[in-house]
């Protein structure tokens, strides 16, 4: 059985690549010219990575990816710098290559070594480099995705697969030239996104097919996105396809804010995606109330706890109510982090505080931190490596 | 917005079919010379369906349907008569169609109207008629499928999709002459497939990504199939990918049955699978009880209670003890039943009744009772429809 192995790269170039064009960039609709693909099955293990021209793939009509979500993927990005160097990197790609493993273990996919596919992402960034944009915030969204390829309708383990990185330059989810645009939530009770024993914590395929209408009705009712609520208690869960922070704050007699709480949903019952930007804000307030890290903008250290704890809507109305919510952000790879104005429930709309710019201080204050270390303005060596 | 329409159906034929080979069959493993496809898109409707040679689909590398698990399929066949007529019928298509419907719509993909893909079905069927198998218990398995396609890794509603349907000759999960195959189950409590507010009721791809894995586990322990269990009160849902019946005895005092229960998990939850198989089972035995069918080898209709209820291990680990249960089986399109011979539990193993021939009186009962229906040799035009 042969392992990933990135030297075995072979590359066909795109002949008829067209221009780059970062005008009008949506999510995901305009690709880079080339894709990277590496064939496995259960005899022989893995093939020889190609980078080829990006194109459709020849699937089976049978293949698991169809019929049983046979299907994972990760949220990547390649980062440039905006310095002379124009330097791109990747941030805190191990931590991708760890999650995609340990989804594909779970859905009975091959798993793989990570620095190999690290490797073979970098080619692929390399040879597209032209196709990172150079405009801020903007970035080449990286789509690693593993799927079953089989041509039988067997629900065993895979016998073949194709693991496949696509490439998507994207625009600016936050705009700091004309300040952030908040999004609204409608918390959901009769949908639930996940549950103790299923797939929740896993980036698989099949954790997204539920929220596609639930999505779509939300944006009928005049909300942004789902707040996936969870339990008879309606806990919060995660926002959309983000994980969510919830900023208390206790107040002394007079109204001023004495301390404030940082609140996210635990990783401990399984329901919850363990995001790389959820881990990244955590490690980085944690390090800043341990003074390991120089953060401007915050309050002082002992004035902050971070909480991996349950959020109920009853602590929410509750506080809302006696104006002890600070603030409201979800995170991840896509919108780095993204501020909450409104949450629906149960025919009320609860307001959260925001600043005049779209944020508050802990949502714009991660935002800064957190892409400083992506495109490299602020160094980061332990999680940022050049392509 | 055009409808699916069936009059419009053009067709492709493979010159390069293989002869029909019924040897050895294995689940989805071999495949009918045609396919039927037609594809949607939101701004001009259903397009022109296709006949055409099996062969792999052409499919962007980032289509929801890879990515966000957007698909869903039924499970159909189609029967030959034993009889000299050789006559190809389909059973309850209806019931698949409407159902198929009920899963696009939980998707966000596309309606159809379910006669007109009927038509287009059993136009497919009479084209590749020759490889509907003749042995007893075979059948040409039907996975029509439907799935999201477009060139966008946007999540929202897909622009595009594909309705798709592959034919294969599939062999006898059963064997009546040499008696029945049982299965034998582990209960997991660590694992669970569906949950309220999920999409456990809809067939979505996304309901069997997580049960690869947990019933390649059950294989090691030397366990056929997994019982997926729910709640703190650990209910019996469903089993692999079948519905279940437990069939409870109660018994005079000197150990004779009086009164037998068919109890299989009820609907209202969200949780169970609305099998087609499940659904025939009961009309069959409210029939029965009603003095609508006769039915030979039952117990008196006055000695069956038909419930659609919660059944707990609690419950089947004390009337097991008590030797309260009769029988336990399985049903689905591809098995249609399948009897149970032991249930591992928290380190113990339940044994289950089950006869000389691997069946148990109410199994052995619905399988004649189904497949004569399903075959044609029990007359039943409400259920049945000739290709």
């Amino acid at each position: 059985m042969a392992p990933l192995n990135a030297d075995l790269l072979q590359v066909t170039l795109n002949e008829s690549a067209a221009a780059p064009d970062f005008d009008n960039l949506v999510f995901g609709q305009k690709f880079s010219p080339h894709m990277l693909i590496v064939d496995w099955n259960n005899k022989t293990g893995w093939g020889v990575p190609h980078i080829k021209p990006y194109g459709p793939l020849s699937l089976s009509p049978a293949a698991p990816a169809l019929h049983y979500a046979s299907g994972l993927f990760e949220g990547m990005k390649a980062y440039r710098s905006a310095d002379a160097s124009g330097k791109i990197r990747l941030f805190r790609a191990d931590k991708n290559m760890e999650r995609m493993n340990r989804s594909a273990a779970r859905a009975g996919l091959p798993t793989f070594d990570g620095d190999e596919f690290i490797k073979l992402i970098k080619a692929l960034v390399r040879l597209d480099r032209d196709y990172v944009p150079h405009g801020e915030g903007q970035t080449l969204y990286l789509r690693p995705t593993l799927i079953g390829t089989p041509d039988t309708l067997g629900m065993g383990v895979p016998t073949e697969a194709q693991l496949f990185c696509i490439c998507s330059p994207v625009g600016n989810y936050y705009s700091s030239g004309s300040g952030s645009k908040p999004v609204s939530l409608l918390a959901r009770t009769d949908v639930v996104r996940a549950w103790p024993g299923g797939t929740g914590c896993y980036k698989l395929a099949a954790n997204y097919a539920g929220a596609t209408q639930p999505a779509m009705e939300a944006l009928k009712h005049g909300y942004h996105q789902v707040l996936w609520l969870f339990g008879p208690d309606r806990q919060l869960t995660e926002v959309g396809a983000m994980n969510l922070f919830v900023v208390f704050r206790d107040q002394s007699a007079d109204g001023e804010t004495t301390n404030y709480e940082i609140a996210t949903a635990a990783l401990d019952d399984g329901t919850i995606l363990p995001g790389v930007t959820r881990d990244t804000i955590l490690s980085l307030l944690r390090a800043y109330q341990q003074g390991q890290v120089a953060i401007d903008g915050l309050p002082k250290p002992e004035r902050i706890t971070v909480a991996e704890r349950k959020v109920t809507m009853d602590e929410i109305m509750d506080k809302a109510e006696k104006n002890q919510i600070a603030e409201v952000f979800g995170s991840g790879t896509a919108a780095v982090v993204c501020s909450v104005d409104k949450i629906g429930y149960e025919g009320i709309d609860i307001s959260i505080p925001i600043q005049a710019d779209g944020m508050g201080v802990f949502m714009r204050t991660m935002l800064r931190e957190v892409t400083g270390r992506q495109w490299g303005a602020i160094a980061s060596p332990e999680w940022s490596t050049v392509c």
